[in-house]
């Protein structure tokens, strides 16, 4: 049995987020070229958007200190007249997680069309949903798409070229924008054998995460056209994410798409593997084939030994942090800081939980 | 065939906003005692906004310009805080037909919940919205539940007191208020046999239209307590809805309240009327047990000898005026400027154009 | 001493949105052709819409329920980007009197210029307050001046032809647009011995009080290019002005403004009657070569007998209501109900309240 | 003459934003502990976060992206509710140079009370500019009041606690709140010889600017009672200003408090060398005895030999950078890494630009 005092290590795969900097990216944080990046530009925060642009193919970038204030700035800029509307996936992160910024900051308003499994929306769904092309009298005007991939919850599954094409040319055919939501966009790229730049091309904006797979401490990057990104510089400013020496921030990024990327691979195979284990341990039941990326979804059935919450407790105690969604359904997300040693551990720890021995902990 | 010079009336059945005032209203009008409603009260307004009052069982009313004002301002008084989310039906008027004003004026977040075809929405689905009790960090806060009644876009579908009840206390549960579009609560309290202020005990605020089956020229009244009356008037006056000498069109409402409500019984019998008819007519499909109110949809089925936008102008020639939703799905209202013989000539034109005599008329 | 019983007439000084309808308004609205405006138009509404369109010099107009409507609608449609500034008097009616809603609901930001004595705000110090031709950071874009024409809380002063012109000629030369809060513009006009359209010629916009000096009982129209007021149109359904049978009081204004315009000089005239015959009163003061339209402060001296409450007070028991601004400083309005023996009376109420007598009432 | 080559250093005099981190901030940001501060908290923002709320004397306290964003959701907590109006000055930076956001993010009306020259509003303005204590039907509610200290604007004058004081008690007497913008309150607090914690006693909020005078790269910290960061801390989420692993640059924060407080007093003395030395250039003219703190504004009189871009331009050449205001008016920000002989060297630059030796340059 683990006692408390046993457990040395922690494995955090409550989210890619949790990542500490590598030793590269503090050598490169505390050796960085900065300058005030709001009175004129930080050298290194330039670097670091010149390449983002580069690597999505867009013109210009701009750096954000998270992906929700990116999301915001893109769906702000896109529907900066009032009275715009946005069409978006009823379980995206934008709809779900991000306070209702886009309404209760922004004021446009959301109209949500239901996620597939997959992460998709039905085309047809969609293009039913754009309202006002005339002008009408009594419909918010439909000025945006927006599109998330990975999908987070639906268990980081990704869009593909073909897909986000398709929902392109929509907007494009309706004289709408399309906005991806791509905080883990280089999951998907790695899982489809893309490159980014492909994946994003039907997209007016895309709004990247480096401190998710990547590995960064903070920041997002939004990308677009130079005029967007004019509009996105102002509107950060407003928001209060214009910040001075970010080169610090920016320097550990550059390292992180430096070194970092290639390890997305792995990250994928972990998560696969973790999954197919899990899916042995009587009581637990995942959909292996639906693991495409680094997010894997966990049931736990009703016969099981053990409960949602006290499954993560127990697991807590054993140093495994998993991401309750409810009692029954709990996320795991896979990250480079796990290795596969913690994959077999947490494996261990699983089957130790539903096997009943916590019962002996009491709790 | 009946030519446009034939047509001697009109037979609009587009919404039950269309009625002309009566005589009795128009004497009321020519003689309304009358103040300034905004630097103190219009004593006609002031009978009218108490005598609404106690039909809906609140303690204070408020005489407004329109419907969607009246939700507009109950929304924004309920959600006076920011960050607040309002959970209410997919289909419901609030969310399709107001311009998002909720979001786009009011910076509320929407949360939507499918509405089954009976104008509800599941109990376990509303309660499964409910976020943030706790003050979580990436939610908004709910803070309202709207339900519709009767539910306009549901084919004017009544909920009934049960239902009501039961979302009341769900509203409480959480601490949540409920407000109901109350726009055809007279044609819903009829249609079910109950009074109006039982129908609405659980809500704490209600809007109701005097200028739908009512037949008052302008206008609707919000209803709730006392408190929330005063808030309500303020915001009124931001949103530039206070008005000087309303006594005019508060004469007319009361006049409407005396006579017409009792017409409503008899509204809904000559929609099913109109429902069994077109029902018998090939090439149209009409659910005729689902009309419970004032108003009515039919389908058009593929192998009709005329399509929706045909069928319109057809009908419009021979004077009679009906609204498409699509190609192949149109809305009928009945109203109390509707006689028997009206829905007779309004059988007698459809069946000509499903004939297919239609034809003739080339466009 | 007058005692309550006896006041068997009420002079209301208050503001001339006080009028009551006239029987010919009453007898128009009794027999108004209507239609419902929110589906298509009121007849009436039209033809007080191109009456009014027609009278600025302007290709369109809507009806509004109130000034504060039409301004907010006017502000919102110019500033429909978001980040959007308007320069505006810092003593003006929209800054002072209106709930603050092109913020709270617009999210507009306001810089205020100080208006002048005579209401005029100076030509450079408007200049100095446009921001951002060139996009920069941190400021939000200027895109509207507002004037007021007459300016209420500066006495009712009005804004030359030449003047209005030179604000316009700045506003092109920045590319912004001029709208003119033009609630009393119809007194202005008449002041300045000017047709309406020729004062308002510079404007993009202008808003008209029909419930002021002209007398009708409810409503404003704003006037605009065809493309302004088709904005404005959706805006104000968003805000929930858009009403259904309105050609009842359309019909009141169009009598309005052929039966009172004509009346406005006699309003101007009573007013400087007004204004000297307080001036003669010891213990008064009022300015009274600055009385150029139908609006009047006063001040109570220091050593007057009399304080601004009990002056109300007592004047109130005699029948005659004025509006206080401070302890010290009364505002009244002149309107076309208000006869030459009323002014008379009031000012011998007026006398009697100032010469001690009052002192006998107690309180 | 200076050519370009013989530049070989930057004297950034245009704000204290410019500095870079020192060895020792660098050498923290590397070995930071770091966690993610959004799931859970970062252990050197913890650290931070106690220290600033020590300092300040407040229960709790904020890591913020900004001074911006520290502004902007101070003043939307305590505006939280839709209709508010803050009071603040017109010459403030939350109302001059942070985009208007309270208004078009926030939808806060803002009342502007005149700035005096040495940074105050009148009491009795303050007081006057007080709205809706009875919720009066036209006007927004009055919410809080706005300070500045130092004021940035008004040339780094300090308001001093009595000062701060009698706001506090007249916010107090009213029900409002009473924010500080704090960016530079270690300014203000070492040039009036009291505790920070002393000076914003009678604030409920303050945000004060780490990326400042005090040198850290990036962020700011807001402190005030728990309740009011519970709220603040999700509306930085709602903004997007939720980061990761912040203790990198909380770290570099830390090392600011330690070490460079104690450099501001010089900073302050290096700001009156140079407004003496500046004032005694023919042509210039400094106030010299309003220089209280690290900030200056200087006059180029009329018959100076070059004007004020000329000026700008050939002081850059120099390597010499200030932040010009208008042709006639500049401003210079002292910083703890501009040497005592830089301020020697900026003078020299200064005469030789003045005495007409920069018309060999040409341009």
């Amino acid at each position: 049995m683990v006692s408390a005092k046993m457990v040395t290590k922690t494995v955090d795969l409550r989210s890619d987020t949790v990542t500490k900097p590598t030793e590269s990216m503090r050598a490169a944080m505390a050796n960085a070229e900065v300058d005030d990046d709001v009175l004129t530009y930080d050298p290194t925060a330039f670097r670091l958007e010149s390449e983002m642009a580069k690597v999505t193919g867009k013109e210009a970038a701009l750096y954000v200190p998270s992906g929700t204030m990116g999301n915001l700035i893109s769906v702000l800029v896109h529907c900066e007249i009032r009275g715009s509307e946005v069409i978006l996936g009823d379980n995206s992160h934008i709809h779900i997680y991000e306070n209702g910024g886009i309404s209760t900051i922004g004021g446009v308003h959301p109209r949500t069309v239901k996620n597939n499994k997959d992460g998709t929306m039905d085309i047809d769904l969609i293009e039913a949903a754009i309202r006002n092309p005339k002008g009408e009298l009594v419909y918010p005007t439909t000025r945006l798409i927006c599109l998330e991939n990975t999908q987070a919850n639906c268990g980081g599954k990704c869009l593909s070229v073909e897909y986000t094409d398709r929902v392109g040319e929509l907007a494009k055919k309706h004289g709408l924008k399309l906005h991806i939501d791509g905080a883990r966009i280089f999951n998907a790229a790695v899982a489809l054998g893309v490159p980014v730049h492909r994946l994003v091309q039907a997209a007016d904006s895309v709004s990247v995460c480096l401190s998710k797979g990547l590995g960064a401490p903070v920041g997002s990057v939004i990308v677009g056209s130079k005029s967007f990104i004019d509009k996105a510089r102002r509107l950060r400013k407003t928001l209060g994410g214009g910040m001075r020496q970010i080169g610090i921030l920016c320097a550990a990024a550059l390292v992180a798409l430096q070194e970092n990327v290639g390890k997305l691979e792995s990250d994928h195979k972990k998560a696969k593997i973790l999954a197919e284990g899990l899916n042995q341990i009587k009581g637990l039941r995942v959909d292996v084939d639906s693991v495409e990326t680094n997010i894997l979804y966990f049931e736990i059935e009703e016969g099981a030994k053990i409960k949602g919450d006290n499954l993560c407790k127990n697991l807590e105690e054993r140093g495994v942090l998993v991401m309750p969604e409810s009692l029954s359904r709990i996320r795991i997300v896979l990250h480079h800081q796990i290795s596969a040693s913690d994959v077999q551990y947490t494996l261990s720890c699983f089957q130790q939980a539903l096997s009943g021995a916590h019962e002996e902990n009491g709790n």
